[in-house]
């Protein structure tokens, strides 16, 4: 690829995918002869290898003590979770239907836990009934909570989600400080817990979640110091030892123009010092950190086919059989401000050189419907591959599928 | 409902919607009525006697020699697809899925015209051996469709889109003018017009349609005239007379705060004008207005449950089981760049006072999944059905039913 010699800000280079004789390599094979093998175009593709490698990185990075989560809601394609369930300390579920996966993916159900507001009767029933730890999020589930233990003679293994009194900073999106639908508010713990003990429920811990997508180690390591030190003024008043803290994640990736990788090194030098902390202040707790973007957003692409190379007035439109309707996020329709471009390339021209900027633009009827705005890729013709980069998380389960009525996208794991 | 005594921008009046004795009133059934009905929460419903009266006010307010196409893309549920498809002139498709609802539901083949970029040559297969119109959006079209024709011994109908020199004004969507992927650059049809007759496709007219979501009449008379006049000087080139012309809709509902219904009067002046000059000018030509939002948008609410009434830092959230993942537009993620509320009250106390301002949220761990944002209500309790208005068009069809793995909505026409 050319060097670009302005100061406009470029996306960070995707190097986790080889290329050879000028073809993306996903999971060891030409992306072409993937395309063959998948059948049709367009699909997602997660690259099992690069799924490792991450869980690897952030076990070298992070102390041993800490306990890696996947938030499956993520990715919650089958077969990835059956992989990553392989490598990880524990799923992190948020509905019933992610919880039956988790369990079809072998998941012991004591490694498993929900979190969301709204849960109904009935989801706390079959939370019960599996085993898995409820994340409370309101005094109102301890009720069900109740009753279905007592239904089931199974008891109900909660842990209070906290809205702290604090906010992530700069982070993509704010989940905690504030009035929030998410947790229990700080300073309404204490009395929940007794609530919780009342109820006879089994109190195991504390989940605290400040934010996600957050590409600066220093504000996540201040949100981990704040949320731990929380954490410990609550245990006071908790039940039973704390058995487990999980301290959420947040931990972001490169997606635009401009941004970087973040860097682990601060955050696992920080961890380590909380565990230590830990070890002395709640001996039975294990800190967990809960990643869903950060394990698999980067191991993922979304591949759609030219099907048309339309010049209009002056502009080149690639217009291919992907969209907004497969990938919402890469549209710039899922809670982004101002749209920005995905990284993208040419799948099997990924070695050639940048042409002028072209637009990717899908089968729908809507100007939404746009995957790269005028970006600069290597020249295209029809039948070639689209290649959207960063497209492991929130892609095809966060997508509407079926808008305008085209056929949904296939996944597969490599 | 209280009447507001300050200058803040209100909500348009859902005055559509009747109550009795407290409750909403949908297609002759009290809310609550309904939801039992229906057996589950969340769901769309769609009023038949509010799609009735649509169509009968528009066909009131436009000239008899106008006819009234339902752009199926707004709502493609085929219950609703029937209902409509015996009422209008005809139905235009966005797919070939699209084109089974529309062929299931009766339409005669005659009736039905497909548009959308990138169409692939099975997609134009399919449209010839139907024997439907398609609207040619770029010249890489007709070559598959002379060998579709060719193997199929039946003529290809065509009509061709035109991407207009000028925009509409005041758009909630620009879809002409300028460099785009929709039509055919007005100054290239010429050109055209010239291969569509060298390749023995059968020419049927025109689509020129230039923007959607536009409240202003003035604007959209505006359009419409441009647009009629392009008509006129490309007909010249046509190597058969035009038997429609299709001048799109573009006809906007109030969703959001200060916005206030389309005055239809003037529209259909100037239609009535321009089909005076067309019986003239283009005598074998047949003025098409197609529509989707409008017809459908007014007529459809969504439905959810309150599960919690969850108070946090003062700030009350009404938690249901509905949510971003049911309705993306209404949660902000759909082409707003800021988010603003739809219209909504609690549907079994739809005439009790407003009181405070609460934010209605679903279930998904996201900040995103925000159904009202600070919006004064009747006060609710769990068990109330909180309502959506204005959302019959680009509801559930355009919305990430997966996201989370909750379950899935349900849609009733009543």
């Amino acid at each position: 690829m050319t060097t670009p010699k302005s100061k406009t800000p470029t996306h960070a280079p995707m190097s986790q995918w080889p290329t050879r004789d000028g073809e993306l390599i996903v999971g060891g094979l030409p992306l072409s002869r993937l395309a063959a093998r998948v059948g049709q175009t367009p699909f997602y593709a997660y690259d099992r290898g690069l799924l490792s490698e991450r869980v690897a990185h952030l076990r070298a990075a992070l102390p041993a003590a800490v306990k890696l989560h996947y938030a499956m809601k993520a990715n919650p394609m089958p077969a990835l979770v059956a992989h990553l369930a392989r490598q990880v300390d524990g799923v992190d579920v948020a509905s019933t239907g992610e919880m039956q996966v988790a369990l079809d993916a072998g998941v012991s159900p004591t490694e498993i836990s929900m979190a969301g507001p709204g849960k109904r009767e009935s989801e706390l029933h079959q939370a019960v009934a599996a085993g898995i730890l409820v994340n409370l999020e309101s005094a109102a589930e301890i009720g069900p909570l109740r009753a279905a233990s007592d239904r089931l003679g199974v008891p109900a293994r909660v842990a209070v989600r906290i809205n702290p009194d604090f906010e992530l900073k700069s982070s993509g999106m704010k989940m905690g400080g504030g009035p929030k639908q998410f947790g229990i508010d700080a300073e309404q713990v204490p009395q929940v817990l007794g609530q919780i003990d009342q109820a006879g429920l089994r109190f195991e811990g504390f989940h605290i979640f400040a934010g996600s997508q957050n590409l600066k180690a220093e504000a996540i390591i201040e949100a981990q110091l704040k949320c731990f030190e929380l954490a410990l003024r609550l245990a006071d008043a908790a039940p039973a030892p704390v058995r487990t803290l999980n301290l959420g994640g947040g931990f972001g990736i490169p997606y635009f123009p401009g941004e970087s990788t973040l860097d682990l090194r601060p955050i696992g030098d920080n961890l380590a010092e909380l565990a230590a902390r830990a070890s002395e202040r709640l001996p039975t707790a294990a800190i967990v950190i809960e990643l869903g973007r950060y394990l698999v957003g980067e191991a993922g692409i979304y591949v759609c086919k030219v099907l048309d190379r339309k010049v209009s007035r002056g502009h080149t439109f690639l217009v291919t059989d992907g969209g907004l309707h497969h990938h919402l996020a890469a549209s710039g329709n899922f809670g982004q401000v101002i749209r920005k471009n995905y990284p993208a390339t040419i799948g099997n021209r990924a070695e050639a050189p940048l042409g002028e900027p072209v637009s990717v633009v899908g089968p729908l009827c809507t100007p939404l419907d746009l995957l790269a705005d005028r970006m600069a890729l290597p020249q295209a013709r029809p039948g070639d591959l689209v290649v959207i980069f960063q497209s492991g998380a929130y892609g095809f389960s966060a997508s509407p599928h079926r808008f305008l009525g085209h056929p949904a996208p296939v996944e597969v794991l490599v």
